[in-house]
């Protein structure tokens, strides 16, 4: 249980400023309050004025996504939106949600029944129930990584996909990559369909030769990777770039085993910079989202969105993190594509 | 003059916690530690790591683009972006500005020496010479209606021109229209490249042929529009998508003249919803960019980017107006494209 005192001895301040914070007090800062506050939900402190509040109320949907743990995409974007929320007194809910439980009840019927003023819709797949109902829905709603035309009440944040993926191919482009081949994650979902226009595009920019054999659809998890690793490297691939994080740690794992060198023998590029990407060995060379940040502005939007202006996007710019899972490729004369052992046991695998 | 003290009451902690702020202790947090600075920052405290901070300053620059009267475009922008910054307590100048001053001093040079925290550049050609110096620049930036790649202190905010250009376009095409012009503006500009884009892929998602004697390019100024009607009507427009106001109120001007009847004869759209849109007659059919928001948006754009957070672009929806230059095309059968009267005084004018 987190106390006041913890919150003072994280921030290096008194408990009875500590305790003005949280009380809403007139003879502390306003920044210092939000401090206090970012500080308080991040640590779990629930106040009674968090308690108290009914009436305000914002709901954040997730699917398809884990958010319990820090060490998950999801954490810090509800975090940081939470972060923002809290200095306008709203009471936010979380709930986990499914296709079916979307179809219990249309979106805005659903919305207006719990008395929410706003959505914050996050993980959400392009074949989702409330999806097609989002092009007329009345009720202020943000989407994480989902795009709704003609529709003002409705915003789009994210991360810029196109920026990312082309600065990845710079990256490796860089070091004198051709070969590069796209491991993307699950075809139903817009994300996916961006990282793959910005490969092509990015790919041509860069003047290479796209080789429609390079690029593979997986889902966004870990254990998918193994299934299509064998033919991207079968194709000539010297260089696999991920859809997220967990695909490229599939990618090590399936590596360390068929005694493929990272990065002497391939180079491995992942996407969003969880915490496992610093951690893994070889740590992971990857591109940022600064999730914290999509979740404040995921919080910023929807405020306007509830004042009435139309905002319809705002995007982060993604950061390349070059950590040990890149390096030049081997020359073709050198390059050794599997032993025959490691060719067996992918044999088994597809 | 300011003291610890003073700082310590405004932001409700203890003198020695500010004294450990402003001397980098290790026993405090690095939150609160920001937050001691930039209030001591903002409250004029100097101490001699300080000695360069006086007043937090802002420019926005301004070209190609009236601002002086409510009815320029550039008015409510600046209005908007000044009205958003005062809660912060920023000094804004403004800053009419030229390529030759440009070439006077780069823009990081020019932003530095006149101690400027953050600018906001409205108008800007892609020629420009400080268009180039943005790709590196380390001065938090904000653009209207202009992009730059791959630099994180430097954002974009604007309207949808996308989806303006195709809710002129689902508007034009259910009144029956199938012979859409589009008169663009000039050439050495994002949204002109953008506006364009968006005609062909609207066009195309609404199963219309693209006819290249259909568009045109001139200048973003009334006088522009007589140049290129002629060709436009010639080659079998029912409709001109205008790429702002003032051309569309040069083409009804130009009708006038001609006795060419608006929307009978001819449907008119233009872009930006001045207040001339409302004002003349026929009332203009346009597509409303709502620019006290645009200016609010990029000051949250650029205060985000002066706290380190990443933002790449921020954009509001476009909506249409529809008043009373837009109508169903005359039937082929009726159609009359010019009495021989208007045909000579197009010759005389091409």
């Amino acid at each position: 249980m987190v106390t006041i005192k913890d919150i003072a001895k994280r921030l290096g301040i008194a408990p009875s400023t500590v305790s003005k914070g949280l009380n809403d007090a007139n003879d502390i800062s306003p920044e210092l309050k939000q401090l206090v506050l970012d500080t308080a939900i991040e640590m779990g402190y629930v106040t009674k004025r968090m308690k108290k509040e009914t009436r305000k109320r914002l709901c954040v949907f997730i699917e398809n996504m884990r958010y319990e743990q820090s060490r998950h995409f999801g954490f810090d974007i509800i975090l940081g939106f939470r972060q923002a929320a809290v200095r306008d007194n709203w009471d936010i809910t979380i709930v986990p949600i499914t296709p079916d439980l979307q179809l219990e009840d249309p979106y805005d019927r659903y919305m207006v029944k719990n008395n929410y003023h706003g959505g914050f819709l996050v993980g959400f797949a392009l074949k989702d129930p409330w999806m097609e109902q989002l092009k007329t829905t009345t009720i202020p709603t943000v989407l994480f990584d989902n795009y709704i035309t003609k529709n003002s009440n409705v915003a789009y944040v994210g991360t810029d996909s196109f920026e990312g993926i082309d600065l990845a191919i710079d990256h490796l482009t860089a070091l004198g990559h051709t070969q590069i081949a796209l491991l993307n994650g699950s075809l139903n979902s817009m994300v996916t369909a961006h990282r793959y226009d910005a490969y092509i595009a990015s790919m041509q920019s860069h003047q290479l030769q796209v080789n429609e054999n390079l690029v593979a659809y997986g889902h966004y998890v870990e254990d998918s990777a193994k299934y299509h690793m064998p033919s991207l490297i079968k194709n000539g691939a010297t260089a696999i770039l991920c859809g997220n994080d967990l695909l490229a740690v599939g990618i090590i794992r399936e590596c360390e085993k068929l005694h493929i060198k990272i990065p002497t023998d391939l180079s491995i590029i992942g996407y969003d910079n969880l915490p496992i990407a610093a951690e893994i060995s070889p740590a992971l060379t990857t591109i940022n989202q600064d999730r914290i940040n999509l979740g404040r502005n995921a919080y910023a939007a929807l405020f306007w969105l509830i004042a009435k202006v139309p905002i319809s996007r705002s995007l982060l710019r993604p950061q390349l993190i070059v950590r040990d899972t890149t390096a030049k490729p081997k020359s073709s004369y050198h390059r050794v594509r599997y032993s025959s052992q490691s060719s067996q046991r992918l044999q088994s695998n597809l």
